[in-house]
């Protein structure tokens, strides 16, 4: 079946971003040694992460927001003003870092300008998120960015449906299962999971839940390109799963 | 020129929105009055928010960032983690507070529904805006929803080329003079102003940089259904400007 159009995930796709909650955290687990002990610290900040997902939504401010509440719940509100605000000058690093790509991005969007209509398809933060495709220089390949709030077959059919796709036409790439395969499998799309060094937690999916076919994995986006042209061939034996 | 469709914005336009910001911010104001004296909380907070716009963008978990910033500034860290806490918990209960929508929305857009295809065009917070239109039960009358980062002549420009509108067929309504009637009358569109009780000083316009035509103002959006009415009848003199 031909493709038409390829949707791409950002965060931990075509730039670096789950490295970098890494960085923060570690220099939190740091800062809070100094007034707890035998606390574990990263299992805390998840919990207050998920407990304040449907509050705050994705995100380097609601990251910031949980960094913040639980250093203060941690410490029974002992911590100084001043780490605190430490913790606020983290978050405002992070929204402000160059936008690193991934190794290989430009060239593979590249080679697939004029072949194929472009989307960027990304979850979390409005602001932040058209600040670091903005920041990335590869606004001009892409026909059109969709950011969502989540991602889940509704939300992807929503696009569908605004744009006119149909899904078997088009293939998502992205770092996560559960936000870039499933749901577009799900709904008739195929999809390419391309993982990343390090996988959020929540982004886990379970081996069995996953689909059966629809989706490849490829180490790199570099050969992206060629797996695209094996799928618009006709059944062509693919090297790939 | 007949009316095919209508823009409307959410915050202040359907539902309230600026007087929550005012309350916390009053409360902003006591707090800090426990810690610093003869210092204008709310003019340093406006600051603030300036100087962080370009980093975090519009919303509530901007404004609570900024909140603890300005808290932790003005007192040169010196109040303590509780406070701080505090208002963290102000940022939640603004995330979390019912939408109340303003007098007479609900039965205007029921009156205009199946005449004319309405959109919800609004800036701000993603997650936080489709929280709040879900809670609102205004979804089901709107044809889509575009949450914007920054309303400006680019992005409403983005919007209609996304959406096939044609600008002369197109109507914004809402109650910023800045977000909502400048860019949109600067396209070719017309706009219908509804002045909140606050405007945020944010959205405020020299009169002199208002558009001399291609916009009108009315008291409150219950005389929404007849001023469109007459925009689509040819040439019907009408008792507004």
């Amino acid at each position: 079946m031909p493709v038409r159009v390829v949707g791409f995930d950002g965060d931990d796709t075509l730039w670096h971003s789950e490295t970098r909650f890494h960085v923060t955290q570690g220099e939190f687990r740091d800062l809070l040694s100094r007034h707890v002990t035998g606390v574990d610290v990263d299992a805390r900040l998840a919990e207050m992460e998920m407990k304040n997902l449907s509050i705050y939504g994705y995100g380097v401010k609601s990251f910031t927001l949980s960094m913040l509440e639980t250093a203060i719940e941690l410490t029974e509100a002992r911590l100084p003003a001043t780490d605190l605000d430490v913790i606020l000058g983290w978050g405002k690093r992070m929204l402000m870092e160059p936008t690193e790509l991934l190794d290989g991005v430009e060239e593979a969007l590249q080679g697939l300008d004029g072949r194929y209509d472009m989307l960027l398809i990304t979850k979390g933060d409005l602001f932040d998120q058209e600040s670091k495709l903005a920041r990335s220089g590869l606004g001009d390949l892409f026909l059109g960015v969709e950011i969502l709030s989540e991602k889940n077959a509704e939300t992807y059919g929503a696009v569908f449906r605004r744009r006119g796709i149909d899904p078997t036409d088009f293939v998502m790439v992205g770092n996560s299962l559960r936000s870039d395969v499933v749901p577009v499998v799900a709904l008739g799309g195929r999809a390419v999971h391309i993982p990343y060094e390090v996988t959020w937690q929540h982004e886990q999916v379970p081996e069995e839940s996953l689909p059966k076919s629809g989706w490849w994995r490829l180490p790199a986006i570099r050969e992206l390109g060629g797996l695209l042209e094996s799928l618009d061939g006709p059944g062509r034996v693919l090297g790939v799963t």
